[in-house]
């Protein structure tokens, strides 16, 4: 996507040949900075920290981690300790096991000497399908938004939680990418960006990665969705997932499942969209089944924003002697989902196994 | 209730007998500082800038605010005047209404020179009528606490949301005055405390005077409530309200409605608690007829807390070029109320009429 009137991916091979760049989104909106990994552990930092972020992204920096790994060393003990550490950043992540297990599964048969390269190739290859398939989902998405403007003849209203956009992928973004289209084909859309407390993905980058494109956007806190929605400001929710069961359970960023209810309250459709590599197969009971990420609770005392002054600084919004509590995801249980939107098509969430 | 170990209200009546003071609760939780409003200029402001805020607070504030105005003119166009400034401090808050239409009609009868006097007594009688009605609510719904703990035999956990203890009151809170009644009855007793964005009532206020009195507690992103309640961690909701109509819609804290939504999902009980000024009787349709205040977008895109050196200061988390939009309340409609918590008792939201 255009940054600053260039065209910008979130993770790329850098020009050395030997490393790789990333856009370290814990400084967004403040400061575009570009970090350089040079080793696995530089990646699985950057994946940990959240400097890169989004299941799509997270596959693709996993798999340029494993690459990474294999430029130092690349005997069988070292892929597996790439492969464990990266796994064991980020738990909840689909995508991110998905990549890590696919970049094994090639170099496992390969001569140590091999996997160096063969890694580089793959984690590139793995790139440029997160785009592809990204792509797809926009297409796909950008009928219902098309069809949805026939029907009302007025803007349309897309309400999204947390981000899902560009910058949580390689390029283009899942929830996102079908309004990137829609606005690209001069559909009138604005959106409505849930701030997603507690690490504030909606406000940083959702609302960043709108404005460098041009789309007009309003920030939200994440209370206000569901007024908005009795009230006829919203007609349609569109978000990300971190893992959809086969079943169309969607996990996804903490508080989706809220806006889920108020969608369903209010007859207004509700989509995730996602990758196919987000779809976990093994799985059919979202809510038993999938283990929530409980993250550290300085994520809800701690938030980060520029003074009045221009610097960028946290402050801490909790009493001295209050605990916090951090749940990062939650489930979404499929009858409260109207559809997938996926690469191959849109279906209805019981129908992605006849889909895929 | 108790602060640093001393009895405390959020109002009173300052020792020179012309003054009123306020806790300033903007500066909460990081700095405890008492002002004196000279004036019903100053209380207007304290009101509109939300260093006092809570219905049945405002309520009583307001009445002082009359006082006040009353002490340096008191002839009906003083006194409509301060009515009318009063009132158009906060729209939605019909204990404020309440509050300045009872002055007015004490007042108007009466010889200008019997007004200040009578003001001032009058605003007394009010803030100590708010005492006893929190204290009746605490009584009532300590019982459903009670039968809770008797079926449980565990740790009953509570979710609130914003603020509605005593910091919202002149004592004793509305929604938290079941909660510090139990806990000083010895039954166990564990707070969920939705942060409450934009303003962080809950993580600012909540937290700080639980922590007070040693209510144990956790702090939540407003997104997390629903997650807990899907996993059997929540066993009540109680919520405070700005206004309840008689057919028992609740209107209060943007994002109330969200966990009303959740709480019904999970077939957990939702409560609001209220002294009988906060019902409005006038109204039958809390969708439809309740205005909501639109607050300034500032309030989303600044946060106040205090940096690791302990200064308090307010950091933007927006883009430079996002706008934000501050719907402040919400409705939640009473086929998702579970009851009313009211000093007469403890009614289906269909009854409100017959109890009272």
């Amino acid at each position: 996507m255009i940054v600053e009137g260039c065209p910008l991916r979130t993770i790329w091979p850098a020009a050395d040949g030997k490393t790789v760049e990333i856009i370290d989104q814990t400084l967004l909106p403040h400061t575009l900075v570009v970090r350089r990994m040079q080793t696995m552990q530089d990646m699985a930092h950057a994946i940990k920290s959240m400097q890169v972020r989004g299941a799509p992204l997270i596959g693709a920096a996993a798999a340029w981690g494993v690459a990474l790994a294999m430029r130092t060393a690349s005997d069988d003990a070292a892929l597996r300790h790439a492969a464990e550490t990266l796994v064991a950043t980020r738990p909840t992540a689909v995508n991110l096991r998905w990549a890590v297990d696919r970049m094994r599964l090639l170099l496992q048969p390969l001569a140590a000497s091999d996997r160096p390269q063969a890694a580089w190739q793959e984690a590139g290859r793995i790139a440029d399908e997160d785009v592809t398939l990204n792509h797809g989902i926009g297409r796909h998405g950008l009928e219902l938004l098309r069809t949805l403007y026939e029907k009302n003849g007025a803007t349309i209203n897309i309400l999204t939680h947390c981000n899902a956009g560009w910058l949580a992928t390689v390029d283009w973004g899942t929830a996102l990418a079908p309004v990137y289209q829609a606005f690209d084909a001069g559909i009138p859309v604005h959106v409505w960006v849930d701030e997603t407390r507690p690490r504030n993905q909606g406000a940083s980058l959702t609302a960043w990665e709108l404005g460098q494109h041009g789309v007009p956007h309003t920030v939200i806190a994440d209370n206000a969705g569901g007024h908005l929605m009795q009230h006829g400001r919203v007609d349609i929710v569109i978000v990300g997932a971190d893992r959809v069961t086969s079943t169309g359970d969607v996990c996804n960023k903490i508080g989706t499942y809220l806006k889920a209810l108020a969608a369903h309250d209010n007859a207004i459709p509700f989509y995730a969209a996602v990758p196919s590599p987000t779809i976990d197969w093994q799985m059919s009971d979202g809510l038993r089944e999938i283990p929530i990420e409980e993250r550290d609770a300085e994520e809800v005392a701690w938030i980060q924003g520029r003074t009045e002054s221009g610097e960028v600084l946290q402050v801490n919004v909790l009493p001295q002697n209050s605990p916090a509590a951090n749940p990062a995801f939650d489930v979404t249980p499929a009858r409260l989902v109207t559809g997938i939107i996926t690469e191959r098509g849109v279906c209805h969430p019981d129908q992605l196994r006849s889909l895929f």
